[in-house]
């Protein structure tokens, strides 16, 4: 059967206007029996169009009767035509088409009539009513096809990643790429570790190992220079970053922070050198995360004027210990009692071998064993019997023990003494979240250049198959995760600037800082390989393409450095006590206020128009995505402190109503460490002077942003913050977003600068 | 400054209606500028209330003066005065608590007044208004303390998930508990392979390994035997599991199922006691997922009546082949050509090593080398060059080559052919998920029986600290996986039980239900013992403790036997394909009743009661959760079919739409599942007759479908289905079932019966 071709009338301005919306409406989404109600209540609202109009457009809402192919493809070729003639400019609303193409068909006095606000406004209600702004088909047929998109020039963006320390980068590079540093499958734990002791010497070599020491010492003594290199080694063997991060920053770091004078003089070049391989010994089995409740004691004795330390019971032996089957010596962590009084918890230098490794009496060493990953690090455990060391190895910046036998300290309070001590050891929490980084990055190299090569299924017998990167699934699996280690690269240099710049006045903050961020972080690093692992199909759990180790060696880190949990709530209880702080400064009036100012929050906010706008211009827009994060951390804190007060005042335990709060508690933290993420990539871009690299950015900040709202959206909706069109459309613009940058997304990975040699996967290549 | 004790009044039944949702109102949650207005303006309308009783509960709303802690405590001293009295029932919401206070204190004609729904209704409208139904608050004081829960008999619960194979489950527990079974950390993968090959010869001499064969070739004929084998072997090596698999399952299963006679009486005997050790080898590495793509081609050479087989190019090469090292034949999934004409691709028995184990001429293998897991299985890498085998090694059940050459087959259309061949070894993806759930299981026990053992921060210096499994954060980690793992068993069991009893007329379903299942099920393995080795901490990555090895192993479930997004994509096609069918038959009507079924069911579905009802006992009512996910799963087939039908109109070709569509057709996919396991968990609920065991078992299959409710909380949120107050309540819900499940959480891993030694983790005990 046959159909004669249809002749169909030019249209009218006011159909014209509709236009864009119908057809995308049609073709789209689903016109459901509310959904047409609804449009043929509005366009009868509309006092710009006439019977006719009103008439035609009705008629095509039928949904017994929807437009015919013929009339589609009419329409089709109408709105190409017509968009052709439209300036150029790749944020254009559906909306404001249709406007622009009425007015280009009316009479001059038929334009005053669109060109008011009421008209605009009308439009854009049905446009939202449907729910179908920025949809894809949207784009396919109006906006320039994505593959027009501007390429950018690498080195350029490589420099912005590499911050400050691109020159000690740029060392590390070449390091990484000799063949001396060639990386090997070792399963048997013994060998993986040499190799990995010779690879710490050649740093030690080249002087890496001392970098955060002062110059004395054979340092630059800079902190920074030294989480560059953190950073750098966790393109390689991960174990080889914990090794050097063993020994280098925390059992180094230990006796620079915490030691004075005498012991860096002693011991601190011999450290930098790897003459003294040491450990770190804090964790006990029976304590993990609750450091202040160590078993492990340090008595003085002031009759030989030696410091004794113990081990009470076998649970309350040194765990996870790292360099403990290597190590010399170790700083261990202890309740140092003198004269019968305890002071708390304080770090002394315990030789653990002698010149030909045997362990020293009193001390017994135990492996670990194997570990899901890093093998190459020898963790151990160790327990001391009646140990007795000279009272000089007490280190004693925070805590001395004079040679009268007598305790003083210049910190009062045993309880911020510790703080301060353990303070000084955040160095480990601001590096170990970059190594992560490091490696999800490699992952991500591996998987997306694998899926830019990898093909599979054709659309027909014959066609050439799809590149697996095409898939929307394939897209939504890795492109948001590439948009937020940016969005990470940019949190975490901040954090690092922070810190290398701190005072005595913010480094609380930094602290509470850096426990967010490497918890962020390091969940993200778990999260992506994982997925980078299975994009990768059988060939991602092959060890030669990398992944297994990487995916392996990384899971720990939410561990690692106090377990990421237990920190998100260290974070929330910074952010609540800062919180009530500004009650207790100014009273009963501040709640008020405060309430006062949870009503203007709401509207101006919440108003009708924000809750459903959902312009492309408006999702994409900064301020609007950072006000949303604000929001919600804004609103979280103020929950859990009014939950809090009430348990409170319900005289339910404080220790109690903190775990009746814990999961709520959590989200609180989460959404502060977002709401940092998000204000530092906003913060950043305006420095930004290359306008090619800047919109890049800019668009992995929106996928970031919005992937964020996205994954949220139950508790937007929850809150109202959002209208579930809104919603819907933050789902479409996510879609285009990892569309459009899935086409940088091969330059966007090699602005890592991975060196080669990391990243040998043959399915990389 | 102290104050003297107050006197107040008895309260007047009016306030006693009120009372308990005040209370929770001002202890729990906020109450917002907004929650302030709305609860004046209904106390004001509410007619059985006194002018007093109006002025009173007004003034209690003042947010500039709270209600005093001495208020307070009266009216928590009031609430379990009067709570005492009324009758026992734990499902008592805080508007039917205020009732019946109310009618305890009020004259008979006053009782009258307070009888009528719509009271009641005008209550429950400002407590949902409030939205703190159920809020944790509200049990501790309302509620009996969890703590009394009734346990149950860990047996009967056993009973129910060994299903009809506990003698064959109890056997395989005496075996693995037998120290030849010992679990071994053998680090180089030849003595690894080497270990899982003498375990798997055990098997075979146990006749574990026949099972799935007739009788007359050591089996018993019966896949659900071979399946409940492959399921125990889940809880040990998973090495072993695959390794069994690949010979018993795929090798010998390929000979069985596409073979003929022949083959079944020259083979099946050796392949079942592991005498004839053999490879299925189908994946190439050019063509993973894409089966029907396979380059390795299969020659009839009529003159010699032999078949060749060929690998054309080096990325034709068979790729991930277990038992490739130690196999000693192999079935070569190939093209076969005969006479110059391609029939598709067809299993041909080709020979690979000699008696020596020295290779065939012709045949190349490599290895894959090291494994992310599953270190204990010889994967290998085959290529053919030109490799002349009989004509009778093809397995020529579903296509043949005569003795004159001439090829036919039983199934005219070799698409079907093709899908008629792989839909006989679906046995793979009905055992894979199965394995898969033993391993996520002994996570849970490792998990849970550490987190009710480890302590950890006290409230108090001096205090005990606290048991980890009581942070409402470790619940919320393992709880909802807990009872997830409970709905999978008996999701799996139903699959198992449809696939050993299937018929040619329910086989296509039964696979769209195994590639759903197998999917769902290995994801959840993978995400919980992620989770369960980060509820573990730093112990949580030793080797020892069993998760590293778990986790390591499984982690390539989501690819074998499918990527599990691929598959996934099979499921959505089998749904959308059953739903156009309905379209084809019954014409255009069908659209029009289609829409007007929607309308119907917005309007029983989405009426405001139920979106708005917060009841507990409405939530956790199976037929509200099935329903919720019954109408997830047909709003997505509605919305999905709609999309592709217009793009379709619109001549976007088949294969672009079905991409532009993509991650809506993956969710139908995921809802679908999700609906199936929720049905049959509900339709297991009915068939148990204890009563405690039902209980604890209903708790559960509610703790998985509002965990996963909430979930999907932004899709039901989108759709209007639920309020943003019901949604909060579903949390709260999720909250407490994670608190109550936790009691019996022992009791719940005890009831797998895991085999002691499969569960070795020195933290377990």
């Amino acid at each position: 059967m046959s159909t004669l071709p249809v002749q169909y009338p030019d249209y009218s301005p006011g159909i014209l206007s509709l236009l864009p919306v119908y057809y995308i409406g049609w073709a789209d989404s689903i016109l459901s029996p509310s959904e047409v109600k609804l449009i043929r209540k509005m366009v009868n609202q509309l006092d710009f169009l006439t019977i006719t109009d009103k008439r035609q457009l009705v008629e095509w809402t039928n949904p017994a009767n929807p437009p015919s192919e013929q009339l589609f493809k009419h329409w089709s070729t109408v709105l190409q035509k017509k968009a052709k003639k439209l300036p150029e400019t790749s944020k254009r609303s559906l909306v404001q088409m249709g406007l622009e193409m009425a007015k280009q068909s009316a009479t001059d006095q038929e334009i005053l009539k669109w060109q008011t606000p009421e008209t605009e406004k009308a439009l854009r209600d049905i446009e939202s009513a449907l729910g179908i702004t920025d949809s894809p088909v949207a784009q396919a047929i109006f906006h320039a096809p994505p593959s027009e998109q501007k390429r950018f020039d690498v080195k350029a963006l490589q420099v912005i990643l590499d911050d400050s320390y691109s020159e000690t980068r740029n060392q590390m590079r070449t390091l990484l790429s000799d063949p001396a540093f060639e990386l090997k499958r070792l399963p048997v734990k013994e060998d993986h570790r040499n190799q990995v002791l010779e690879w710490c010497k050649h740093l030690a070599d080249r002087g890496f190992g001392a970098l955060s020491y002062p110059e004395a010492f054979g340092g630059k003594g800079s902190m920074g220079h030294y989480i560059a290199v953190f950073e750098m080694l966790g393109y390689h063997d991960s174990s080889l970053a914990i090794k050097f991060g063993v020994q280098f920053g925390l059992f180094g770091g230990s006796v620079y922070w915490l030691g004075t004078d005498y012991h860096h003089k002693k011991y601190l070049e011999d450290i930098g050198s790897l003459k003294l391989p040491g450990c770190f010994a804090m964790t006990e089995t029976g304590h993990g995360s609750n450091v202040r409740g160590l078993k492990t004691t340090a008595t003085y004795d002031s009759e030989t004027d030696e410091i004794i330390i113990h081990t009470p019971t076998e649970k309350d032996g040194k765990e996870y210990i790292g360099n403990a089957l290597h190590g010399k010596m170790a700083t261990v962590f202890a309740q140092l009692i003198v004269d019968g009084e305890s002071h708390g918890v304080h770090a002394v230098l315990v030789p653990l071998r002698d010149d030909k490794h045997n362990t020293l009496p009193g001390i017994r060493v135990e492996d670990c064993g194997y570990k899901l990953g890093l093998n190459g690090v020898d963790n151990g455990r160790i327990w001391f019997d009646q140990v007795r060391v000279p009272r000089a190895n007490l280190l004693n910046r925070f805590g001395n023990i004079d040679e009268h036998g007598k305790y003083s300290s210049p910190i009062e309070n045993p309880g911020r003494r510790f703080f301060t001590m353990l303070g000084t050891l955040v160095g480990g929490r601001v590096s170990v979240p970059r190594a992560g980084l490091s490696a999800a990055k490699t992952g991500l190299a591996v998987a997306i250049k694998y899926g830019l090569k990898r093909k599979q299924f054709a659309p027909k017998e014959g066609l050439p198959e799809t590149t697996i990167m095409d898939y929307p699934s394939h897209q939504r699996r890795l492109m948001p995760h590439l948009a937020k280690s940016y969005a990470l690269d940019i949190a975490l240099t901040y954090l690092t600037d922070r810190y290398v710049n701190s005072s005595e006045e913010d480094i609380r903050e930094i602290e509470t800082l850096a426990a967010g961020l490497k918890s962020y972080a390091t969940w993200f690093t778990t999260e992506t390989l994982q997925e980078c692992r299975e994009a990768c199909g059988g060939k991602g759990y092959l060890a030669e393409n990398r992944l297994a180790d990487l995916k392996a060696d990384t899971d720990i880190y939410t561990t690692f450095e106090g377990d990421n949990t237990v920190l998100m709530q260290l974070v929330a209880k910074g952010l609540l006590s800062d919180f009530r702080k500004s009650f207790h400064d100014e009273g009963f009036m501040a709640v008020l206020r405060l309430l006062a100012k949870q009503v203007t929050t709401s509207l101006t906010e919440k108003n009708f128009v924000n809750t459903r706008n959902t312009d492309l211009a408006h999702l994409t827009d900064s301020e609007f995505q950072l006000s949303a994060f604000k929001y919600r951390e804004h609103k979280l804190l103020v929950s859990v402190s009014q939950r809090m007060r009430n348990y409170l005042r319900m005289k339910v335990p404080a220790h109690e109503a903190f775990l009746r709060c814990q999961n709520h508690i959590l989200e609180l933290a989460h959404a502060y460490v977002e709401k940092v993420v998000l204000e530092q990539y906003i913060e950043r871009l305006k420095t930004v002077e290359d306008n090619t690299i800047k919109n890049v950015l800019k668009r992995m900040c929106d996928l970031y942003a919005l992937s964020t709202m996205e994954q949220h959206k139950g508790w937007y909706l929850e809150e109202e913050y959002i209208h579930p069109n809104k919603s819907k459309a933050i789902r479409r613009v996510v879609d285009r977003l990892c569309k459009e940058v899935r086409i940088d997304a091969d330059l966007l990975v090699d602005a890592f600068d991975i060196p080669k040699q990391c990243l040998a996967a043959p399915i990389a290549f």
